[in-house]
């Protein structure tokens, strides 16, 4: 697989989900766990569609796949939806993570609280100089590039975060993946080859900033009228 | 506004073009930019579709909004397009930045590659330490928030980051609007409330996580065929 492949409306994962909806369900989640921090007990479509972002014929088209069409004139329970999707997506289980290159990015991924409370657990920081293994990160301490086979192993390790310079992603994925890793998260500035059946997604820190340079220069067209 | 809300379908930036394309343009350009490394000078919509992961009718759609139709059998020139694309997102301007918290995660966004490449460019790194004020990373020398409307005002900054824990969010993004600042990049696990006609873009680390997640739960189901 490719990692330039963000979902794709048209590719679904047979018998499942369609990729874009699946792209989605994490926005819904995000957005649930929001509204059910302000004490909102049911949300109708639209009020949850609008904190999602997205229109409410596609909110109800994307949960009906899920089995979850809400109560007329009532909506949805929030709590209850939140299980729903998070059990989905999958983030009932205990994900063991393995972040590899601890520089800057890495230590700040192994501090992200972001993850733990989605249920991925960061079980070994790995990095690929052996002066820097021993460092005492948190309960961690940095381990040997040598010992991933068994890191991986061990700990039942499916999901591997690369977090080092361009050029070393590709020989790190090489190793994820002989090592028995099949997802991989990608922050290195590079485009990985991986197998067929390994899946691939890159993180493009740039994104965010692009879409507000967009609104940015809108603002500062003269005569402009925002909405 | 409010940063739960990611672009909506039914959101249109009048009279400018609706904000689900908006969010698909720097997925465009990262495709036109890989396959322009390839060599491939011109590209059909099929094929920018795949490598963008958007169904073709969709793309096609989206760059009509640009005024880029391509030429039928031929399809578009990948030099060309990269180019309308990159005017109409702004980054052929020079985007000044200042990133608030300079911690792992601040650190390691100063260094982003992919910031520059992109007509982004770090001019200041302020954190509310004032032990830290004064530390040389690269070429900038972290400033103190005290100077915050100075920086602003000197360089002409409209894009602030927030890199800091997430109690010290909200105050940052407040210093950030009254220094003047009216498009605000949130890398810190907090809802920030802002003025209106203040932007607000949240970068969530965990969702792609999640959509990973999603796939490894389905390889691990018993008799699943996968795509």
């Amino acid at each position: 697989m490719n990692d330039l492949r963000p979902p794709a409306e048209d590719r679904p994962v047979a018998p499942g989900i369609p990729e874009a909806t699946v792209a989605r369900l994490p926005l819904y989640l995000r957005a649930l766990t929001a509204l059910g921090e302000t004490g909102l007990r049911t949300v109708s479509s639209e009020q949850l569609a609008t904190a999602a972002g997205v229109n409410s014929a596609k909110l109800r088209k994307d949960l009906s796949y899920l089995g979850s069409y809400g109560t007329r004139g009532v909506g949805y329970d929030v709590e209850y939806l939140r299980y729903q999707i998070a059990r989905e997506i999958g983030l009932n289980e205990d994900w063991a993570v393995v972040i590899i290159g601890i520089g800057n990015l890495g230590q700040a991924l192994s501090n992200y609280g972001g993850f733990r409370s989605r249920g991925f657990r960061i079980v070994s920081l790995v990095d690929g100089d052996p002066a820097r293994v021993g460092e005492q990160h948190g309960d961690l301490v940095i381990e040997s590039m040598s010992d991933l086979d068994r890191i991986v192993k061990e700990n039942d390790i499916s999901i591997g975060v690369i977090a080092t310079p361009g050029d070393a992603a590709q020989g790190v994925a090489d190793r994820l993946v002989s090592a028995g890793v099949t997802s991989i998260l990608n922050f290195a500035p590079a485009v990985l080859t991986v197998p067929s059946g390994i899946d691939v997604r890159k993180v493009d820190l740039s994104i965010e900033l692009q879409i507000l340079a967009y609104h940015e220069q809108r603002k500062r067209l003269p005569g402009e009228v925002r909405s």
